[in-house]
């Protein structure tokens, strides 16, 4: 076992980017680094060589305990790290780490199924993340809190649901990335601008209307009316999507119970709490901090008596 | 004013296609054709030389009436004829059209405006349709309904009540534009089989699934989890996805009243002729046959007496 002093190297490799916090003892978090060396552009084969050139430096010099989190653990991944299966709690987390050095890490996702009525053998909807775990744990760790409704949103937004410090159930929205698709590649795109600034009455018109009448396929086809009969002009267009998007949504989780938590970039999470002050509900708003602070817990955990015999079992 | 004798030449001018029906004053149509000359595909001010290339003949041999619908009267198009305002009958659409040669008019959309409870300068949300107002009325009609909820599918569905055989409203959905883009464009576009036979089973069990639950923009994520998990083979997804999509198009409007009359390809009525069965709804199908039943309906209007004066007052 090592020693509890150990520096951790903490790992956010995703699609599009890897992120890297070295951390001391303590929990200060020393230095970062950021590459663009996301899963997506890494060859099958070159992950070992990509962590070399990004981090040797620092796992030479310091030795560390290395956690890797994200979709460097999936199938396109460095090594596929099984999901581990909800409910799930901190130390279930750990028990299913995936050694692929003797100090590194990958941290598994995690996967629930929703039930659902139809009877066919198909039955049940998985539902799955990865690396949103480890900002989830951490943001337990930050705000103190064992039940929380936690929104972590982005191309694959996720809603999870936390009870006694566990993660009981999620849920998926593909917000990000229908926002994305539409914008881009339907009808939508040829009235809406690109770079347009946020405009925040659009947005949270948009909200509002999502609340009501038919549906998200129905409002979105107003975004074109509305350049149609210059009730918008194009440059709030974008914002009067995002804010359908995201209204929609926060209709579908309108029963979500619990004090809500918001993890992610400050551009998004700030257009969350304004969509969710406009259904006069709050949340309060975690960041990267949420992603090293969840590393640490795990590490911490690794290290405390109970965890040992998972960790040597490797 | 035209002899009642006249022939009709029948345009249906939409954004991928051209066609055209010659019919003779009984009613029956003696000859059809089909150009691959979308608006999308004429460049601005050859609008003309395309309908000469293409109907040229005919108008010199049968000196027919022509009556065109669809994009062509958009502003991207022929000529732009403005909207026809609903509450419209038959007769409104008449007195709209936008004769653009002695005996060739343009049919105008229709344009109606849903209300909204947001207080705001843009309050209300437009809605149009180009082209779908000719099949209505030919589907009325066909069927002798005055009272009747059509549903015209495709790239941007239409649902339109008919309430003693006037258009009162409408509501269109993105739902052929939302299944394009996210089986082209989004995460889903890495599992999914682009040529995959239809499968009766899968679109069901969305159908039903699209019933319940958080919505559409968290369905869609099950798509791909569906692949993950290997619950459904890859040619099934497309199927999957189809049916949740079309399933909440049915969802919002589940309150619907009226018979309903399906107008649209054999091969879009019959899924959602599957999808409101599995609902326990059922709805009579036309084709092809409602746009040109639609023209000659409006033609007949056109050398009604009472109508002669919105004629002759262009």
């Amino acid at each position: 076992m090592k020693p509890r002093s150990k520096t951790l190297l903490a790992v956010d490799w995703g699609s599009s980017a890897l992120r890297a916090a070295l951390i001391d003892a303590l929990g200060q978090v020393l230095q970062t680094r950021q590459f663009e060396r996301g899963i997506l552009k890494v060859a099958p084969g070159q992950f070992e060589a990509v962590f070399e050139q990004c981090l040797g430096d620092w796992m030479a010099e310091h030795q560390p305990l290395c956690l890797i989190s994200g979709m460097a653990g999936s199938r396109q991944g460095w090594q596929e790290a099984p999901y581990c299966p909800c409910p799930a709690g901190f130390e279930a987390l750990g028990r299913h780490l995936l050694w692929i050095k003797p100090d590194v890490a990958l941290v598994p996702g995690l996967h629930c199924v929703h039930q659902t009525a139809a009877s066919v053998p198909w039955a049940g909807q998985d539902d799955v993340m990865r690396g949103e775990e480890v900002q989830v744990f951490g943001a337990l760790a930050l705000t103190g809190l064992q039940e929380a409704q936690l929104i972590l949103p982005g191309t694959h937004s996720k809603w999870v649901a936390v009870r006694q410090g566990k993660i009981v159930h999620f849920q998926t929205f593909m917000t990000g990335e229908v926002f994305a698709v539409l914008s881009q590649h339907s009808i939508l795109a040829r009235t809406m601008l690109a770079d347009a600034a946020f405009n925040e009455a659009a947005f949270v018109h948009a909200v509002q209307l999502a609340q009501e009448g038919p549906g998200v396929l129905a409002h979105a086809f107003g975004t074109r009316t509305s350049a149609l009969f210059e009730r918008l002009p194009a440059e709030h267009l974008g914002s009067h999507l995002s804010g359908l998007l995201i209204g929609e949504e926060l209709r579908a989780m309108r029963q979500s119970t619990g004090p809500l938590v918001l993890v992610g970039s400050a551009l998004l999470t700030a257009r969350y709490e304004l969509a969710l002050h406009t259904l006069g509900r709050q949340a309060t708003a975690l960041h990267q901090e949420a992603t090293w602070a969840g590393h640490l817990a795990l590490a911490r955990g690794l290290e405390a008596p109970a965890q040992s015999g998972a960790r040597s079992a490797r």
